[in-house]
């Protein structure tokens, strides 16, 4: 089976996702910067969760460039990950609403968390249907960031009842571990 | 004329439409747990319709990865079938917004019933374009399964002035019967 | 310069046109069949401008298929069709909010007239790029149907003034024009 | 890395940011002329954001076109480009809101010069992996109208300031610059 819609329908489905969360930052109604200044967390989360549904997006992409076919059960951990991915905006939603209070917090860091856990069991069903031996295989031999992500996220889940600001540090960092070497890879590859 | 922008054209619309369903599921104003666990009807409707339009993606995809061209009567059945699953977001609302009460969960069932209608016309559309001796014809004379899905349906329209909790429960059935087997299948052969 | 990407512009953009006409069916907040059948005159406009954005997708299927590149006056002519096609649910929603009083019904018919010029304007402008002698061009000749219902959606204009029903009925039989014979025309070449 | 998953990525967003838009296009209550040409100005303001995306998809277009492969620092410059592009929206909404007042009109200059800056960067990544001596790089020798571009907007936000309608024209202009000898030069190759 081939993976050419498997491949366009994700695209269809996260850039729908991350152009939804633009909808939640509502004109004010007034003029004043103080009224724009207003939506500044707003604004911060929109980019945040719009850097993560980047990251899922361009690890998506380079992982199934690896890949020659697809299964159904590749087709179903596919849409479980996008399932995960589809309850970003409605965490990021919840979190504006109560100004990053405890609970929503945390509920973002079960989100991402459950999204890490996602596209793991993706990986892993790419994997056995690829084979140990393969390309695909080999590159994910190197998914020790995969796991301390969702450290990073477990970690902040609990620091979420304490200090919801460490929460976020937590979510802005593992966000930029992914950012980051991903272009130091490519720098030594390229 | 080539499937190409055929599978593309329903990729997008099935992809806008899974992700819709999400916009219902409005952050709460409160922090409460409590609050969010208001939100489980509606968070459950929302998994049994993406976990439907994921069925129909993937069964589409299947079908078509099977046939060569189309013709413009396949165009006008596939965009039937967009239609009745374009209605599947407006039908979970209803049923969300009433708590699962009979008439809603009757026209839960109605549109289900109508996308299995529609589905099996394109099927016959196509089976008729590609010939009784087809890979499709031959793949498509395990339709059994189609036909008990609508009898699930019917039974569920019918139980649904009875007993709601019933017509759900038909509801899910269909739904993993399609899933899991397809899972059996695939094993088999792959 | 391929056609590729203007294909799946267009197949993104008039996806999501046919997909957020439906968030205009917003569920009713009691039970009641009553309030059920209250949305029917709303449901059927979705059920006329759905086949109308078909067509033009039918049409636009057709029509590129049989070009072999696309210059930058082309793209502008189809993004001019999209601009058109993106105001068909806007018209809808001011008709079913004023139950198809006039002036929304003739604004109806001028959005579809718009689209129609568009169209036209999309086909000459491939029809210059390609050739006289292409087969493009050829297939253009049998445009008095393009023309025929310019005239219809004319029509419908001036007569919503004096009965918008009129208007409604013109529009359907102008849409039923291009549904059937589309048909026809397939099974004779088919 | 192949380009073709990037381009289907980037027209989805930009499909749906485009038709976005079109959402705040309410159906006004009333059936009054009067009331129709109230939205005049949100309606204008949407043609003219839509001309932009078109812009940016039309030169986006032209450009991957010219590219043979990415990078993964092409993947977050086309990426970066997306999220300023999406913001496109709540500056036209907040501009219409407020009938174009200074602030909104000077942010709507703000989004529109961080959209130009991310199109030049994301041709930067591109020249940097092309080459100097690319087709793209000769190419983009004539980026003296990006410059241009930018110094348009910088005086539009300017001038929001003193006399929101200068800002409003100089967008205009900006606009009818890269829409018109698009087809000049078009012309000239052709």
């Amino acid at each position: 089976m081939g993976k050419g819609r498997l491949e366009a329908f994700s695209d269809g489905v996260i850039a729908i996702i991350i152009t939804i969360m633009v909808l939640e930052l509502r004109a004010p109604h007034g003029t004043d910067w103080a009224e724009l200044a207003g939506l500044l967390p707003i604004f911060l989360s929109y980019v945040l969760s719009f850097v993560y549904l980047g990251i899922y997006w361009n690890n998506h992409h380079h992982m199934l460039h690896a890949v020659r076919s697809v299964t159904g059960v590749v087709l179903w951990a596919n849409l479980h990950l996008l399932f995960w991915l589809s309850l970003i905006p409605f965490a990021t939603a919840w979190m504006d609403e109560n100004h990053f209070s405890s609970k929503p917090v945390a509920l973002y860091g079960v989100v991402l968390l459950m999204c890490a856990v996602a596209y793991s069991l993706l990986a892993a069903a790419l994997v056995r249907h690829e084979g140990e031996g393969s390309t695909l295989a080999t590159a994910f031999g190197r998914s020790r960031k995969g796991r301390l992500s969702m450290l990073g996220y477990a970690a902040g889940i609990g620091a979420a009842f304490v200090a919801p600001a460490v929460s976020l540090a937590l979510y802005v960092l593992v966000a930029a571990a992914w950012f980051v070497p991903d272009r130091r890879v490519e720098r030594l590859v390229g």
